[in-house]
């Protein structure tokens, strides 16, 4: 069935591949454009294809392969070739009006429902749409004006300015950018420490994001896992069992501020007292603190290890779309100037000061942010913090009230517990899962009547899941410590 | 003069600093915060920092350093924090809604005389207004859903469906994913050309995007650069000599779909001879197509080396901002889906299917890209691509006829001419330049009417700046050919 679609397919492609033996030649028509712009279709639109995804997944189930979505070709919105008459009916007008229509509402359901990712919804850029229509691009580097003129460096610089201060480096001995997310502010700060310490070794516990991994392997740097605590911080013993045993190299190290799963913070005045009781003097580490979203929550929480350029760390990058909210994502990554002269030095021959990852760069993202700080300011975002910190307490006590194993990190806002047994309502909550625990990241955008509404339907859906008591639930100890598991053994 | 700012600076922190050393406790309240959240701020607002940066810029003028810009902490709109009665009196507010104002006048005007980046800047998104309020992430891969519900996957499959049919590539062999800019596309197909080949080389022409570089600097990759024509395309009897002296090793090349620059197209069909004539056979090599602007207009010009799948090429990338035309950057990268099957079985142990560069992705680019797409089709392209040809003609040949030395590449709507002597002018109309030469992207926002207010401007300013045969043009043969000189020598 496949070889056949395919064969068709290759037959009706084979008309277009003669005229691209065209030669190209010096008499040619610019204006000249191709006589049929439409690509013939590449296969048959539904029964065929669809057919050959479901078989290949039937005949692979245990191969680990990238198979697309079940239907994911089908319940894509195929964008279509207008009509030659659209324009007087306006058929495509209303169609596109309520594809949007039904996507909005469904947006609006799943921003109601969603508890598991640590993004705030709660945000209001209604004074910002004017600024919609504009192709707004930051290309290149905040300090350096491009001649591109529709820019937003002034506000980026003033966001970044913000975010100087809260890590306590001077104006003048920083520099910053604004990302796309917190997988570019590590690719950046991970690079500039390799650029630091070409032969460095990236040491990163294994609770660490995954782009942390993804950044050794793409620079290809030595990569040295560091063991975990039960909390899901680095585990200080291990890490300094593994520096001595390559103390002849620098070392890179990635510092969580919340770890993805367990929302984790590392300890960094304890990291960076292991590399000196190893003997790593401060020339001979770089340390890159992921901030991904505590980075913005840890400097209002007091006894918290405070993240400061006064402290010999090279590299800080946190989120805008998580504890800030923004409607798409960002990240703001701050490092200290002399690092990247270093590095602006080695690319003199690219003829350009070029020390970001991306090229052009999004500029609506500064605005939001640059918005939102001037709004809620530092004494805004202390409140928030609190009020999340409280309901995520809630959250915990509750849990742990009816029997079901919970843990909460007490720098955190993440409740880790046991795994819903129904795939359903993870997927309406939208909980992120690890093996057999998930979690609940408890944002400003999450108060006392979502958890309400979401414990009290957990419960009545787990009375059915462990019905009568003749199944139970599972043991997760392993993961969150005898001490907040409410399984049959240890409750 | 610095010294004494910054020891005034440090003694300021001093008092913070105690703070940091309290341990961390296991009796830790998590609803207390710090006491006063305002950081203390880190140099003296005005004054004494900027007198700091003048004064090192005077001193290193000939060291190649990155400076901040001469004001940019004084011209930047900074942050500050809100005052206890701003809800009362409205004055934050107010102050806000006059900064957007003022700022949404400056963006009016820039955009209307903008000319030198290929950005379409002629785009109307109102109908997606209403889905600026959510935060729409499309984190990891197009075709693995997310528990994250807040995405548009429907719309990014469709889009990329649509790239898939131009490119000549059936839906279930190609894997791709909406990027953030052109140059995440490079990166991205450069990263899968090293996972197919690890100790490949990769050879690019001098005129090839920075980013390419970028790319090889970061992966730390081997890379050649190969030649250019006076065009700014790839000399191919350049490119076979360097392919001959390494034929050891497997080649990665990046081929340009239009240079930054020149605006010169490559010709894929020559390389790929090039590379079959130096005994690499389609199992040794791996082509990158950067398409940033051109690749979504080649399609739709005759006799143009046509980009296909079915040639052995392994990706192709292009932005969305460009000749699409969207709010913020954005790009497609289209690969096939058995590169991406090897790249995912070597990460393996990420637990995790990720293929992109960035983590969470911008939900609402495939959004525009959607709505555009659908509401030009493939028809809508050809006829701006048509427009665009002619007018950049109709440019190059006033430019000539008034005795300016200018290019055009015949695949291209790019506009090379004599640089301004005037950074004014060329701020106002916002042209890139290098060297000797300005360019001049003429997009589907640059409308006859633009161009003749240009070249008025242009030809007014030019007779003050050579004035009475005083001073002369510069001869830009070595740029662009004697043949398209207009010096004294030349013309």
């Amino acid at each position: 069935m496949a070889q056949v679609v395919q064969m068709e397919v290759e037959a009706s492609l084979k008309h277009v591949n003669g005229a691209m033996a065209e030669i190209f030649s010096r008499d040619f028509d610019p204006t000249a454009v191709v006589s049929e712009p439409l690509p013939p279709v590449v296969a048959e639109e539904n029964g065929g294809l669809v057919k050959i995804i479901a078989e290949s997944e039937m005949e692979s189930e245990s191969e680990r392969e990238i198979v697309l979505g079940k239907n994911v070709h089908t319940t894509c919105l195929a964008v279509t070739e207008p009509e030659a008459n659209d324009e007087f009916t306006g058929d495509k007008e209303a169609y596109m009006a309520g594809v949007l229509a039904r996507y909005r509402k469904t947006l609006v359901e799943r921003t109601k429902h969603h508890l598991g990712y640590p993004y705030n919804l709660d945000f209001d850029y209604g004074a910002l749409g004017q600024l919609q229509h504009f192709s707004i691009n930051n290309l290149g580097d905040p300090f350096i004006e491009s001649n591109y003129g529709v820019h937003s460096r002034q506000f980026e610089v003033g966001v970044l300015d913000w975010f100087a201060r809260l890590w306590e480096i001077e104006k003048d001995e920083y520099w910053g950018y604004i990302t796309n997310c917190g997988t570019e502010g590590n690719l950046h700060g991970i690079l500039v420490g390799r650029e630091v310490f070409p032969d460095g070794i990236l040491y990163a516990s294994k609770e660490s994001h995954y782009s942390v991994f993804k950044a050794a392997r793409m620079y290809r740097m030595e990569c040295v896992k560091v063991d975990t605590l039960m909390s899901g911080e680095i585990d200080c013993a291990d890490f300094k069992v593994k520096l001595l045993a390559h103390k002849d190299k620098p070392a890179i190290i990635n510092v969580n501020i919340g770890t993805t799963v367990k929302g984790a913070v590392d300890d960094l005045d304890l990291v960076i007292q292991t590399l000196e009781e190893s003997g790593f003097k401060h020339d001979c580490f770089y340390i890159h603190c992921d901030g991904a979203l505590f980075g913005l929550m840890m400097p209002f929480v007091k006894r918290a290890p405070k993240v400061s350029f006064k402290k010999p760390i090279g590299s800080v990058s946190v989120s805008g779309h998580k504890f800030v909210g923004c409607p798409m994502p960002c990240g703001v990554q701050i490092t200290r100037m002399e690092h990247i002269n270093a590095l602006s030095r080695n690319v003199e021959y690219l003829a350009s000061r070029d020390a970001t990852i991306m090229g052009s760069r999004n500029g609506h993202a500064p605005l939001f942010l640059w918005y939102t700080l001037n709004r809620k300011g530092y004494k805004g975002f202390q409140k928030e913090v609190q009020k999340c910190l409280r309901n995520a307490h809630y959250l915990k006590d509750r849990l742990r009230g009816v029997g079901i194993s919970a843990m909460l990190n007490e720098l955190s806002s993440t409740v880790v517990f046991e795994r819903p047994q129904d795939e359903e309502f993870v997927r309406k909550w939208q909980l992120a899962c690890q093996g057999n625990i998930a979690h609940v990241v408890v944002m400003p955008s999450v108060n006392i009547d979502k958890l309400d509404d979401f414990l009290n339907e957990l419960v009545e859906h787990r009375s059915t899941w462990y019905e009568g008591g003749k199944a139970q639930a599972p043991c997760i100890a392993a993961d969150i410590g005898t001490e907040n598991c409410c399984c049959s053994l240890h409750k």
